[in-house]
């Protein structure tokens, strides 16, 4: 019986297999101040739990993406440990809020493969459903990552490329947010004057900031969320692999997009959904990252009158300030673009 | 409507002006852990319920500095966006503990203005208060900054220089710390036998100490703080500006030295007040900080026998070990000085 | 009265003499999100108090090693810090599970003194037990330092060599590990499905995975322990010393040894003991981790069929892949060989 695990390779896959993925993990107010630490995010729902209790929430909900990291890691073994590159994300959202004390655990659904021509690779469609403790699903996403085969004469082990989402309906992005008392909601604790009403549709934000990124701070970030992806912490092996460096985990510059964001967005006080994103770069440490939104869209929520939904794009760049909105010319991307991701988020109305 | 803050120039400063800052904060000790992690302080009051609980105190409290930090990044959006130097503090003192799950919030009223000669920049004083959930405050301080204006033109907005204190009266010394019990303060557990009657006004203390700081330590506790400080994250707008690189808190000096001075000053539990501070010259990443200290005075508190307060001279180096007591020559510091610090702390007695 | 600490040197201590350390500290959830953002260990009991309760323990209890740094760190100050070398451990085990609001301190005895021919150092042994805040002994092990004389003519304080055990007894080996309810054990959330009877006695298992690590990081654990032992921290001053750069405290090693050890022991939740272990080469910053185990022996538990130990030998490496399990070659190690560590672990039956 081996013991250590070599992960899986596409033709371990099976369409309709549903894998639980180790290891369940109870998240902690010392989970909390250290994803503070390492992004330094503001939103005022998330940093008080004053402030959370007075417009509805029992106490401070966790960060989403600390959630979506969370869950995202722990697939990291059984899905993509023989990954070539992790290709998108659809038909993510939030379902529960988390609170410190509450455990995630995680498990995926095989719904895609497909072979690539090389025969060298494929391509592994998974759903993965995050848990709390009392099983009720806190997020569920959909990502496809490009694997290796362990063995190039293995048959493919099916064929199917799932239909998803391009953007996620606007009924379903309530459902991990209580119902928001506006009356309460102090916009000057909040950092901004600018409510639901205020965003229009096509406007573009800069957000000013720039953060630099350091080889301590992602890997400790990386290891907070369990995620054991060998690329992000093994300078001996990367120092002569493709990059001839670490590469920083795509994650680190969603969560520090969304920090940066806070100067424009303030009060976009839950990520609702992400309907897609995608790594148009690697980042590696010694990079500074900055950061500008536009609003694609815009959306009531049925039934609701506390809270609407922005949909942004938001752009993540590095050694760019994003002044002049840095993004496409026709189908080539600026070369300092990082992160292209479309997403949902709620604020008062 | 925009969205995003560049933050108060020197002309948008009125006096009497109150501002309330973003973001509330709860501490918990997952803060706590983080900040012993960056600092290592070792005193026993803040490091242990037990002993905490043992001398009159509910639990430990939240170390003095940290408050004192979260408090300041608050102000910073508002008040030193914009800032070209951090000139100077006096009149701060901790008035309620702060212990784990308090939220902490911050106002700031502006009580001095002082366009410099130039008519490019001018002085900004504000008196900040920082608040628990309770609405007690919890500290209080006076700091001025030099600020950019954002048109040489614009008028001075006022011209008052506000009297301050220079040392803070020891009637509001014993504010923020409880009746000990100095029969159960167990100085074997605690550190150090010498007690308030051991020090003599005039002493000097090596802490003889030293401890190099990274990029990554710095930025982790100063998002911590929430702080917003462009100067300190952005290697990529720092790297062609005044220094070539990233600026470190000077807050950061004053935890390193707090945490130092345990060397000789285990039994001074708590930092009481600070009378004044200069950040003599600018730390790097990649320096090596010493400390020393004299006791410049001692103090009763009025009608307490329990505790007694050492008025304190911090000196804190870059590079140099503080053996020697190294300070000034005439009116020069030593090009080794990083931070004069003058404050108060109480000692069992 | 000096005020600042030297430490003590050979000369000051007495056989059977006891010193109680300084800083007693509660160790919160905040200290174990730090451990894990630092470490990333993914064993199951450790991370999820949902599933330390579904098994046995009233909620997670804190990581074995842990607790063992912050122990270990309290005695720094009075046993180590003028130490040349840290020679060995034994007889070291675990005795009450600790969790998060737990109280730790420590004292110690001195069992042994011998010095050195050179009479410029000697050997002292000390027994340290760490205890909670209820005073029950939560570890207890044995170490020896070779420690600097103060004065090269000052004669010996004694003269006596400790009988130490090689290994520990099989029937203290459950002392910190409550009942465990096997069937509620889930593999799969814990992560493998190899169990007690699935091990042999001279299995050997690559750990595969390589961990680089940075001057930020183990300066953040090594100051979260309070370990003030200034070859850590200091750059200045290590700079023109032995090896001219900040030495990684060995116990960082172990920590990343264990962490990287679940894959391939992933149901080895518990570290019931340390027979013995040697830092064989020292570690500096940059250097990438790698590890292997070696199963030594097996032993049931007297009384109990929940869970049995596996005595293992991990030898871990800098810069080396260990997939041909490299140790000795005769009486040398592998240039590349940091720590050679025999340990027990508990494991579900």
């Amino acid at each position: 019986m081996s013991k250590n695990s070599p992960g899986n390779f596409f033709e371990d896959f099976r369409i309709g297999e549903v894998i639980r993925h180790a290891t369940p993990r109870t998240v902690t107010v010392g989970d909390v101040a250290l994803y503070t630490g390492l992004f330094g995010a503001r939103f005022a729902v998330q940093s008080s739990d004053a402030f959370a209790e007075a417009i509805g929430y029992p106490r401070s909900p966790v960060d989403d993406l600390l959630v979506f990291h969370i869950i995202f890691g722990k697939t990291v073994p059984d899905v993509s440990l023989n990954a070539v590159a992790n290709l998108g994300y659809a038909g993510c959202y939030f379902r529960t809020p988390v609170y410190p004390g509450d455990t995630l655990s995680a498990q995926s659904e095989v719904i895609g493969l497909k072979e690539n021509s090389s025969r060298k690779t494929g391509i592994v469609y998974v759903r993965t459903t995050g848990y709390n403790q009392d099983l009720k699903p806190v997020l569920e996403y959909v990502r496809w990552v490009m694997v290796n085969k362990r063995d190039e004469a293995a048959p493919a082990p099916g064929d199917h490329v799932p239909r998803l989402p391009t953007v996620l309906d606007p009924k379903v992005l309530g459902e991990a947010c209580p119902p928001i008392d506006v009356v309460d909601y102090d916009l000057a604790l909040a950092g901004s004057k600018a409510k639901f009403g205020d965003y229009d549709v096509g406007e573009k934000i800069d957000h000013v900031v720039g953060y630099t990124v350091e080889e301590a701070e992602h890997m400790i970030a990386t290891r907070l969320y369990q995620n054991t992806a060998r690329i992000h912490f093994n300078q001996f092996t990367e120092g002569n692999g493709r990059f001839g460096r670490r590469l920083i985990y795509g994650g680190h510059v969603i969560s520090l997009a969304r920090a940066i964001s806070f100067n424009g967005l303030a009060n976009a006080f839950h990520v609702a959904a992400i309907n897609g994103g995608r790594h148009v770069a690697p980042l590696f440490a010694g990079g500074t990252i900055f950061a500008w939104s536009e609003v694609l869209a815009k959306s009531e929520l049925p039934g609701r009158t506390d809270v609407g939904a922005l949909r942004l794009r938001t752009i993540a760049t590095r050694d760019r300030p994003c002044d002049d909105f840095p993004a496409k010319t026709g189908d080539e991307y600026d070369p300092s673009v990082l992160l292209d991701l479309d997403y949902w988020v709620l604020m008062p109305r």
